[in-house]
């Protein structure tokens, strides 16, 4: 069956685009307006995007009303958020935090969060999180009005350490941060308990000297 | 524990985004060249950014030896690729893609696998993918030499027909679909098994009212 996004109305798009792609990270925002009124929010429109520079991008729908979500006006006017990752202990609470508050309500304080200062940004990180990135935005990308795309260059990383398997060499415990993903619907997630391995292909100049 | 991302080598940081920013959705790409040749590549840098206008982003980094990948190339060379979703029964074909071959090597020959006409662009399908989305180069950003974010605007979305729950209101059966996410290292990936549900949270005014 075909679906023509040209014509097709704004909402049955978002009924595809996220009952199709799935499984989502979640980007769970901390950030801070102007005036200092702290802000969290999830969101699964995100992914990281690059390693050189260390990009993550995080797609920011409009409000209903066309006015644009608190969490993008607070990356505009401050430049700064964290993104907290939700294990599975906090997906309970990570879901309060995405009511649709007034600007001048604290998700944390409604969700009773607590919270652990950054290093190098003004927004706290999550102290449930057991990984925390520190971000500034790179570029911001406003496709329609109130629409935002946000690249966010992340400075700072935190990992709980009884994560961290090898700090020498970067290694974390996956399985164990027990993160949760996005999934279709009306609160659909999953876990990434039902895992499997592939060994990556051969590289391709041993595969063409085995074929002669 | 604390990674200074200003400070961490590039291989460190890829190794930390991969293993926490999980479980990642895969676009499995395809291209042609300005040429012809056909190409087809995973990559776990992807998810939907925007309904309206509908955008996919996709980080694609350079090659080892600082060099474009032939994804990246051909979509800045024709404006066009398809993102192909992958099912657990597709997921060994899909990582045999991801080999290092060479510019003229077809991917899609590689791994036998078939294909189908795309509606609006020239790139085929992957016939095995339950879910295709034709796309046009939307914004091309270069963060660094060789190293691409794509945003794609998606024209065209194919749903096989089995997986459509009801055409008339775009319900799709995203379990039946049993695609698979992307963790960490070297070839573990996830699929959406293990999944569970959390109603949203009620409207905030119906809570404030509640609580006076």
């Amino acid at each position: 069956m075909e679906f023509d996004f040209e014509r097709l109305a704004a909402d049955d798009r978002y009924k595809i685009l996220t009952s199709t792609i799935v499984p989502r990270p979640i980007a769970w925002v901390t950030s801070l307006s102007k005036n200092g009124v702290r802000n969290a929010a999830p969101f699964s429109f995100f992914n990281a995007m690059s390693k050189t520079p260390p990009i993550v991008a995080i797609g920011i729908q409009a409000n209903a009303d066309g006015s644009m979500k608190d969490s993008a006006r607070n990356i505009l006017d401050t430049r700064e958020f964290v993104v907290n990752l939700v294990p599975r202990s906090a997906a309970e609470a990570m879901n309060l935090t995405s009511i649709d508050a007034p600007s001048d309500v604290d998700e944390l304080a409604l969700a009773n969060l607590e919270t652990s200062p950054s290093s190098k940004v003004r927004p706290a990180r999550i102290a449930v999180s057991p990984v925390a990135f520190e971000c500034r935005l790179h570029t911001p990308i406003e496709v329609a009005p109130s629409q935002l795309i946000v690249l966010g260059e992340i400075v700072q990383a935190h990992v709980s350490d009884e994560f961290v398997l090898d700090a020498q060499n970067h290694y974390i415990d996956t399985p164990a941060l027990n993160l949760v993903g996005r999934l279709h619907g009306r609160g659909w997630y999953a876990t990434t308990g039902d895992a499997f391995q592939i060994d990556r292909p051969e590289p391709y100049a041993k595969r063409s000297e085995r074929a002669r």
